[in-house]
């Protein structure tokens, strides 16, 4: 058993239409920058997991699939999934398989390869990540509509307004232009946004993330295996917290805020002794798979109070700089969102703003050597909250 | 940190064709009575895992559905998937989330609803947890045709009848008649077997395991839980091993044997310092997807030396009584083999024989306290081995 579990190695496939590679070869684009950063090969790994929602693929085997094309055969693994969570879901049976003694060395893989399937098809498919027999199945709605009922229970309550949902949108697109894995690296204007064709009131085009093939790969070790080989760049998983909501949003107290998150966060925050987090915390990436749920993530997370994250962003205290830096590098709207890795690249990103690796123009002032991931599935349906660290708790 | 984890409930739904129930009434069979053998309610529970192949069916969100309807929100949860071994996988997330610390008691649930989707595209589905692209695709097989492949081989190579595979179909009939869970409570002779339609030469309809609707579920806590609750009846999960094989058949050395098997027994013998498993093992639930891979199990398992397999069943070596009794609640043959449900439902076998609360007639002689499971997936893409005891490690 392994107390402290640390990320040594991390590797990121360009996000976007990837059209040009199959999915060994998708996986294999972040699998092997994360040997190489790690000084592993295959060999070392002990145990390993794939993080991917892959029913849209005809390929359904993924881990057998890089067992053969990485050599990994005969080692262990599975595939994990919860829904847009899934990531980081992945993230935990690795950091289990190694607190709890059983591996010591894993590999933890998020792939998604999205753009093969039809684009109505795929809209279907996700939405039953929702509630599907009732929401989806009787009502229509897909994934913007889930999140729009948010949006606006969040206008109506707080008095927020399409501009300031926009702004989250520019403000991810900065950061998105600045890093070269991303779909979109290009810088928008609050105009852009509100001309946008609307998909689901109050959500436009460029409200929404986009539909994204892509990978993303840490490799976790023990303590003992970051002892003996020496690791000096590393960084710790300080504590995670893991949440599940009601199926029906109509079970749900609120639409302003996401109960799994709430739960999930606190969780997190006891486990890493963290009071204030804005304030112990260097910066965070939040599941903004619309613009909406990024403020509502800013409330759940505590970075402010309820009602305030408007006021966060209206205010630019969630660009670097500000208060506490959110989804500088890009998030999932300028990013893009392969589900499965979604989550295994805000790792990524947290081991690089950590080690000051991140690109010219997005590396956040990392003062307190803290930095949290929260990786939302369905509405709300799983939430992960990660905290890493550079130093072990 | 527990270093050692219990099963203390279990529960098992009637497997069969389940039209009537929806998948959470599936699950809640399952789950009712496991939380009565355990004695707790739902928050009792720190997290809960949710193992599910899942593709062929409209809802994708289970332990979303099961939170809200058992009432398990906003406790953490995911989904598991390794093909045919997902129940196993799914035990091993929460195996590995008690041993590290990270939770006291976690449920268990394996479910699967076959049924609704039509036969032709289920069958081609499941194909897909082959070698998609290649042996799918390309060439047309599907399961059938995939342990074909083994079937043929080992004939070639042992010189095994097709009688001699009938003879582990009688065998696991004969168990699954006195298992009021099993999906095909009828006992058979070898004339039944052999007169019933070729699917893939050298297996007739009789060599297949069913599609089936079913969920089975266990609850497991730490040492420290099963102190302070005064739990009398529980079986320990003394060890786990888990392989993972290439995606295409083609690059496998063998057809004779798994290698993932191989390799995952010698890590759980090892674990358990298990040296001679027919004698120190009381019986064990193999993956007889078809008939074959039961007598190849033998072998992995080192049940017998290779080759010897088919010796074990000739002699009726494999029924109570015998060497080492196998599948005597009726293995996937005759109980059925709800993908998701297959490995949680071996766990519940092993606790019901360790306490020695099986049915009347198929109860083993538990004289070691020890049972092993073996859950392969794909065509041993993914192979858990678990083994259960009624005394710590």
């Amino acid at each position: 058993m392994s107390e402290n579990v640390a990320i040594i190695g991390v590797g990121h496939s360009k996000f976007g239409t990837r059209k040009d590679v199959n999915i060994p070869e998708l996986c294999w684009e972040s699998m092997k920058p994360a040997f190489e950063t790690a000084n592993l090969e295959p060999k070392d790994i002990d145990f390993f997991v794939v993080g991917t929602a892959g029913m849209w693929s005809s390929e359904q085997a993924v881990p057998a699939l890089i067992a053969e094309y990485a050599d990994l055969a005969p080692k262990g693994s599975m595939r994990v999934e919860a829904a847009c969570a899934t990531g980081n879901a992945a993230i935990r049976v690795g950091y289990t398989a190694i607190k709890s003694g059983l591996a010591d060395i894993v590999l933890v893989l998020g792939v998604e390869k999205m753009q093969e399937s039809p684009n109505p098809t795929i809209i279907e498919m996700i939405g039953r990540f929702g509630s599907y027999f009732w929401e989806f199945e009787n009502f229509g709605l897909t994934f913007p509509g889930y999140y729009a009922l948010h949006g606006t229970a969040y206008m109506l309550r707080y008095g927020a307004t399409e501009e300031d949902f926009a702004r989250v949108a520019v403000k991810n697109h900065y950061y998105g232009a600045k890093n070269p894995y991303a779909q979109f690296q290009k810088e928008i204007d609050v105009e852009t946004v509100l001309k946008s064709p609307y998909v689901a009131w109050p959500f436009k085009l460029f409200d929404c993330s986009p539909i994204t093939d892509g990978s993303a790969c840490v490799i976790l070790a023990s303590e003992e295996k970051v002892k003996e080989m020496g690791i000096e760049e590393k960084v710790w998983i300080l504590a995670q917290g893991v949440g599940t909501g009601t199926a029906n949003l109509s079970r749900r107290e609120d639409f302003t805020s996401l109960a799994s998150a709430r739960f999930a966060a606190e969780q997190a925050y006891k486990i890493a002794k963290i009071e204030e987090p804005a304030k112990e915390i260097d910066g965070a990436n939040v599941h903004d798979c619309f613009t909406a749920p990024e403020i509502i993530a800013y409330e759940d997370l505590r970075f402010c109070k309820r009602g305030e994250g408007v006021e966060l962003i209206r205010n630019e205290q969630t660009y670097i700089g500000g208060k506490i830096p959110v989804n500088v590098d890009g998030g999932l709207k300028a990013k893009g969102h392969p589900i499965g890795a979604t989550g295994v690249s805000q790792a990524v990103e947290a081991y690089k703003q950590l080690l000051r690796k991140a690109d010219p123009g997005r590396q956040a002032d990392v003062r307190n050597g803290r930095w949290l991931t929260h990786n939302v599935g369905g509405t709300g349906h799983y939430t992960y909250v990660t905290i890493y660290g550079l130093e072990k708790r």
